[in-house]
């Protein structure tokens, strides 16, 4: 952690700073700059976030931390790329580009299964599908629950594809881990704390959907959350980040992909779906996405979009879907992958 | 609702709109425009944001909602402004400015009994201060939990003042309402709607803190959560929003007060501190802020920064605190309330 | 253009709003909704936008405009993609992927051309370099000016590439047209109206940026400045917006790509230096804009970046330009194009 | 400024970069991490951004800036704040607060007089009116022109109130000057470098809006190039920032304006009208943004906002106006300021 003093800080007030930077269990060293000094405190900063409070003592202008504030989650801790294994059959993180499809919410077993079968014909090599959806509105349908999760069992035995689904709540995190190959975070409870601690007391994969407004630091925190916890197989997903354009839903940041490349080890996927909002964009992105170092993607596909209980206009109908897949495979053999 | 065609779509694209928005349970009403048709779609759209899936239907360019998606917090439904008892001798959103006050954690008993007697006797009227605390590293202190809610139980005792903390997780709410006199929802979780509606299922006063990245629309849906589970005590607090400005840790939007006075009849209120995130700023804003109309504020207060377990940057020590309060009654007479 | 009266809005109110959308040669359209009136205006809004204004009368909530306010830049007006010619050899918006390359400033005659040299054996078809520089700090490197373009031309010359140079000041485009083959107008100058007239006025190709903050309607409207001065040749160049993350120092906005391609008939390219500001991320961003549906590149490629005058960061060197081409080749034939 | 070595970087290359940082004219100090060496380069950062390209050397993490690019405009550089003096009645930066206040286009001669009588005699005491304006789409109503200057001129002789308009092209600065008595750079012009460095060779005062996407920094930065061509009339303007919220035209950031006192000497005003581009919202952020600390308001008055050619929704009429500045006068007097 760098402190810079102010300029022209009195020397009574840079000895407090250095006497509590020696408190706080970390070695100064002082560099007396053109204009004012700057104190480098020498220790490892992660796990003592406190070095921050520095500021608020006289004659301080600012606090810079140095190191970033995860170490699980970090390229510095373990060099090599994770692999996620979710099944006998699916693994991400490797060669193979693991496409996940299926339709926002769970509405009914002939629906379910129906879209599994299509997904798969088309090259999808998991099912996902929401049984507890966190809706914007009290008044929107909030999913199937319980009965959701079976009907997800069964397309899964029907198709042979695992699934992942949303949990919303710890009290039911146990109850969603005894049907679902994987559990996924969304982005509305990227840091909510108390279900990442649960989650990472089960044994099961976690994907970790990317909060609206989370900076790749942050994000890098919450799958920290899930690690420190024990289970390790945490699955990052760029899912679009809030900003002032209005013309899609969200912005999709796919230069998280490399950036999140060169800080972790974790598999990192995309979900273009929920990242523009509109099934007009969500090929080319997802083109994009593998292009730009994607592990896997993330599609919403529904069978009839119009009657859809959620999401209706960014899904895509399956037979476009299965045109997606086709192009899909050209550009994962141009970035060295395959479907 | 407003479903707009496309330029030159066809008469079988529109007459399949036109069923489907009969179905729905809605009456179209078809606008010739000079370039395209455009479609009004009459009903009472909240509570069936299954009229946006419409977009997905060929011939459709785009679907523009008209009204808003609450109700029970909307001006429309109860027109006079709403007060929020909180204990015998504290109301919020009457004429009176409510200040609440104290240290973003509970430390230890002599910390936050010191703290609660300092900002009572410079004026505030309610305790605030952290048991449960959603902190972004999981390597950060985590609060001291219910230990925490026991000391400021006494705190209570000693100062007379009620207090506010924060809940975490649905499985702790009704503990922390044991103790609690007013539960927070902080920014992190204004999206986590299993805590909302379980706050909601309790009798106690909410206070609802904006989301980092929620629109004004969002903000009033989750209180709209709160309040349909049949809780009305619903407090608004702008905290800040995130955007690319890093000279502050987040943009404190004050326009969001009369805005939010616009459209709800729920009291509203600014917390500076987190808003800022540097003391340094803190009675600026809460001064603006009772200039711009807030029913009151939230600060956060510390003996002693430089040691904080959370958040010193942007606590005021007691005697500054004393400081602000004494200006601030100038400025809460110019917008005729009162201290 | 809708507008939507306030719930519970008087007659007379209603009345004063339809003689003013007549007044404005509109025809008034009433829809009769469960707790307010809509009112669709019917005529041309492009170029009225005037009828905002209507939102300042009694008993008016909101207005809504329908109509997207570009005319020229728009695909109704002309459905099939446009191209740009630059030079004999080089065309913006066919099959092949242009890829125009280079410094961010022009600093010697060496530098120019052995990097023009370097960037044409690698496949680049245009040279980039800036002669004139919009920068932050007044203390900066402000580029060589009438100098720089002499160097420019000379590389052209000795390269046979065309180049694009920047222009920032009405007075000098003249001149600057004189050498260029192709003016940009910077990010920062996107809304500078003065300077887009003026390049609308020459008879050059025009490359347009998306300024920092910029909708993609703005943006759109921006390029109708140009066209409406009677200069059709533009190309659009996506290259970040400002965002919350600072990972990055703009965030790419790949999704802008498919947006427009959905509403203009011009051709787009992206910019994944300044987009990325860091050469580690560079090659990831190029081939995803290309999978996206890019038109061409604009990379930034220095000798010696350690050495450079400005955006050292984010240019790469000629050895790994020249890896990246041929990698990006894979992913233009995926796309059905070719370098 | 410090340069972060990556984990593990080679002692070779962190010779390189002491060897660059020498190069450059700064003094290397290097720390010993515990995982990572850090080096402070000491020297005058300013002027030399230069340093940042050490970002691209081998084994260089990242680089951190410790000072501010900015001298001038810095309270580093002159401590007391500076008044601006625009007429013999009306300077800018002491106790009183200066409210300009007039139409957003001058539209006809009896216009911009009867609304600068009514503005005069509820206590502006400027008058503001475009002249030139800069419209996003070049289909609306451009402004008068110079037939708009010789009205304004008309305008302060029969009123007594001098008057502020905006420049935007540097061909027309002189012209402008001829008129004005203050000139004013707008937020599409912010950074438009050529347009700043013309107004700074002018002697005329010159208000400087911040720009939709501008960081603090960079704000101070553009009042800095003002500055080094010999103009420190230069009064900064907070007129809201692009962010994701809608439900104002743009998020007025408050606390912009206790940020900048500290570290500028310069005065600092705010726009409300811009600001929230709603005129229900005007006072209520014109009283907090007196209260944060501004030293004056820039508010858009008309008498017939629904036929105003530009910015109607967001314009005060006269005698909203009036009522509003006896309001205001009690937030004057709570932060011992007077009207």
């Amino acid at each position: 952690m760098i402190i810079v003093m102010k300029s022209g800080a009195a020397k009574k007030d840079r000895d407090e700073v250095l006497k509590r930077i020696r408190e706080l269990g970390y070695k100064p060293h002082v560099i007396h700059g053109t204009t004012r000094v700057v104190i480098g405190a020498v220790g490892d900063e992660r796990g003592k976030l406190v070095l921050q409070s520095l500021e608020s003592m006289h004659g301080v202008e600012n606090v810079v931390p140095i190191l970033q504030p995860f170490k699980l989650a970090s390229k510095e801790v373990k060099r090599e790329a994770s692999t996620v294994r979710i099944s006998d059959t699916v693994t991400i993180g490797g060669r193979e580009i693991i496409v996940m499809a299926g339709p926002c919410s769970v509405e009914s077993e002939e629906q379910i299964i129906e879209t599994a079968l299509a997904v798969r014909d088309a090259g999808a090599r998991m099912l996902r599908g929401g049984a507890y959806k966190p809706r914007t509105s009290p008044y929107s349908f909030q999913g199937l629950e319980e009965e959701g999760l079976q009907l997800l069992s069964k397309a899964r035995e029907v198709s042979g594809l695992p699934f992942v689904t949303e949990v919303v709540n710890p009290e039911t995190v146990d109850l969603v881990a005894e049907y679902a190959d994987m559990l996924q975070i969304g982005a509305r409870n990227a840091q909510n704390f108390a279900l990442l601690k649960k989650v990472g007391q089960t044994g099961k994969p976690v994907l970790l959907k990317r909060g609206m407004s989370m900076t790749i630091q942050e994000f890098l925190m919450s799958a920290e959350y899930i690690m420190s916890e024990g289970n390790q197989a945490v699955v990052l997903c760029e899912r679009g980040i809030r900003t002032f354009e209005t013309a899609t839903r969200n912005t999709l940041d796919l230069s998280a992909i490399p950036v999140l490349k060169g800080k972790t080890h974790l598999p990192v996927i995309a979900d273009p779906s929920h990242g523009t909002g509109n099934y007009h964009y969500v090929a080319a992105m997802a083109f994009a996405a593998v292009a730009a170092g994607a592990d896997g993607l993330m599609i919403e596909v529904h069978s009839d979009p119009e009657h859809a209980s959620s999401d209706g206009p960014q899904s895509l109908k399956p037979a476009k879907f299965a045109l997606m897949m086709q192009k899909l495979q050209l550009f994962a053999e141009a970035a060295d992958r395959y479907l």
